[in-house]
């Protein structure tokens, strides 16, 4: 998706630490020392001092560590990489939660503009009693303690070249027909309309909906779920004043002049999904939260500790969702 | 797949017919004008000389055509388009099944080395009796009745860039589950291993296979396809000798660097299989069938009633079929 609107916005981001035995830390530092040449907005991570200054100093990376708090960090930005410290006894997976809560109530403060989350390792959090399914649901939570909203965060995967919906995400794919209702679908392309629309400046945002079955069903020989639920959806969201299109064959939906003529594809499944957008921009997809009192971006890959520690991360993906949120958020 | 055996062969393809309302005249003389450019091997079609004058005239193409008989083929095909000509009274879906037939035929007498067919349409082949699900099934029962051997077809999606094979193809997604069995991967497998060997000349070809799940299931937390059934399948293929290997995340299996570690993915489901090649390859993905004892090729598209007649039709996915059947067949 390239149309985008353009703003200009003085509060900083605010990065989470992650997973301080992940590639964050260094993926972060490495993002601030491609700050000028990659124009990014300024940005400051709550985490602990020392991790950063340690890092930086393993890998040889010369990055300048200061600990500053939110309404200092612009200013921090220009000499150094701005860290919010967090209790000097918080370490591990009590730490990483902190700074997610951090980030939020930072935006609800108004002291960042958005949040870029760095990633986190589930089952480390598990083992120290983290309740939520993952990063997506504790934001949920956390949206509705800050801003008094219920949220229903809708994940989209976004590069220059593409952005797409899983309609249904994390499941059994024998389970994504019945998971796939009317309801969801409607909800799910409302949230997503509605998103482009305030925060990526889109007047009248272009959903473009892939089918279920193969071929799109070819009128119902090969499944009916784009007649019986889908299409009724897509009727419905158009209805409401949305450009809904479709259910289109999800095999013909990616190519570049198909690319063209939409904003957003939602895909019924999984794969459906996240195999175009990281066949085209693997190393530079960055993950969205839409539905969400607030922006929120992150790199769309994990905590990568089987090569953290060793200076070779790519810290292209954290560059670009911290370009995107420095564009969209408002 | 960039990886390919060269071989040197003297017999001509055979080109069919296909719907003679379709754009298959049009890209074939199309492709005959190609033949320097695109260093074509000879090939001949099997149709009726009128039907392409008359298109080659209407479409002001100037293409010369000339009745021509399979062995005389090589030498006609330097100066104008060879078209075998099928008995005189024979029009219509008639003519688009004998075409196929004598295809085959030519094959199995060595008056051809492969076959490349046109697009054909089952709805106007089924309104005259024509008693095949599709083109595939029929070539699976031309071969049993000139070779025969019992024939196994399975379909494969050909690029440059990317060779997939969907294991469960034209049914609905709620089913594929059940379909995907332990014999149909490791039949497929066999077969796909096989003919990469035999007729491309891979010596030992690398099968690299995806999950049905998101993430492949991650290790049984959304779907027990890939423990209970991909996986043993995948160890009685290695135990046969076959380099197969996964199941890996759908998604992360297309991106560049990724397929240079495989020459061909095979993918539970169709959307899995043909979303990446057609978003990397739209134009130039080839329809090859494995499995026969004949290399059939097609362009991946159908008979564009919509455009026939109006000489915009595209013919390099045509083109494509005819190198590759050129490059691989013996």
């Amino acid at each position: 998706m390239t149309r985008l609107g353009s703003r200009a916005f003085k509060a900083p981001l605010a990065l989470t630490q992650g997973d301080p035995k992940g590639v964050g830390p260094e993926i972060t530092l490495k993002a601030f020392c491609a700050r000028k040449d990659q124009d990014l907005p300024p940005f400051f991570v709550i985490g602990q001092p020392e991790l950063y200054k340690r890092t930086s100093e393993d890998l040889g990376l010369k990055v300048p560590v200061e600990a500053a708090t939110a309404e200092a960090a612009c200013d921090v930005f220009a000499r150094a990489l701005p860290v919010i410290p967090l209790a000097p006894d918080l370490t591990g997976p009590a730490a990483t939660i902190r700074s997610i809560e951090l980030a939020v109530e930072a935006v609800a403060q108004g002291k960042a503009r958005a949040v870029v989350t760095n990633p986190i390792s589930k089952a480390a959090l598990y083992d120290a009693g983290f309740k939520h399914p993952g990063h997506t649901e504790f934001l949920g939570e956390l949206a509705q303690r800050h801003f008094g909203a219920p949220a229903r965060p809708v994940m989209m995967l976004w590069s220059e070249e593409l952005a797409v919906v899983p309609v249904t995400i994390h499941v059994a794919l024998s389970r994504a027909p019945e998971l796939l209702t009317h309801e969801l679908i409607v909800e799910t392309g409302r949230i997503v309309a509605r998103d482009l629309r305030n925060r990526f400046g889109l007047a009248s945002p272009r959903l473009a909906f892939a089918g279920l079955n193969p071929h799109a069903g070819e009128g119902g020989a090969m499944g009916r779920e784009e007649i019986e639920v889908i299409s009724p959806a897509i009727a419905e969201l158009r209805a409401e004043g949305v450009d809904a299109r479709g259910p289109f064959p999800a095999d013909t939906l990616f190519h570049a002049a198909a690319r063209k003529t939409y904003d957003v594809a939602l895909c019924p499944t999984h794969d459906q999904a996240l195999i175009p957008i990281k066949t085209l921009a693997f190393e530079r997809a960055v993950n969205v939260t839409l539905g969400l009192p607030f922006f929120r971006a992150s790199p769309d890959h994990g905590t990568a500790f089987d090569i953290a520690g060793r200076g070779v991360a790519d810290p292209t993906s954290l560059i670009e969702a911290i370009k995107l949120a420095g564009r969209v958020s408002a």
